[in-house]
């Protein structure tokens, strides 16, 4: 895509600093990392979100996710680490080409997960109905 | 295993509200929901962490979650939504059977993405070093 931060990123006409790629991924560094060592990992091939990505891509990205856990665990020498995938705005997605995140973490690093609520009786089992109609 | 909450689950032991399972995965809600519509999706074979998956669970997961990502956003109206996987006590896993989150998300839900940071000259380069011993 033309106006694609990360497909120009992908073809070298931006620069990054690059953790490794094989002929379908890309895993870079972001540049405003939560902790450091967080790094980007995208289909070379461009989908807005994660829910256009093809068979293909989707079948290989956490084998190539998996090994670049791996290595940042190692070279940050990392407590855990989470995986995040924002999909559209309200949700977080900045840049409009699929992306996780891995978040090198770290004991004590501060960061909090967000709050959780309950449901009143009877309301989970309406909203799990809900979603399996468009199963 | 034997002493797992998410094995007691898929074997049916321990009832949830159940979204969606084939012969590999499971999806049902989190009893604590972000947002209502909150589901985990997890393999029925027993991994600890991310890191100690299989090559054929990996393969199968998104395809999987894509799925279940698309019936959410349907049936809970959703904006977006998040994909997060927690790896270890340090990155919030609090159940040792590895587990993706799929969050729903609404145009100002209120919840806030972590802080980031920026690296000084240089130390990005010296990271992605580190991390690219261990590929």
């Amino acid at each position: 895509m033309d106006d694609c931060l990360f497909c120009k990123i992908i073809e070298g006409k931006i620069s990054c600093v690059k953790i490794y790629e094989d002929n379908k991924f890309l895993a870079f560094l972001d540049i405003d990392p939560v902790n450091k060592g967080h790094t980007l990992i995208l289909p070379k091939k461009h989908f807005e979100t994660f829910l256009d990505m093809n068979e293909k891509e989707l079948t290989k990205i956490m084998l190539f996710t998996q090994k670049i856990a791996k290595s940042i665990v190692n070279g940050t020498k990392a407590d855990g680490f989470n995986i995040m995938l924002n999909n559209k705005r309200a949700a977080g997605q900045v840049i409009d080409h699929v992306h996780f995140h891995i978040i090198p973490r770290f004991e004590n690093d501060g960061f909090k997960h967000w709050s959780h609520s309950s449901y009143k009786p009877g309301e989970d089992s309406k909203i799990a109905n809900e979603i399996k109609r468009f199963l």
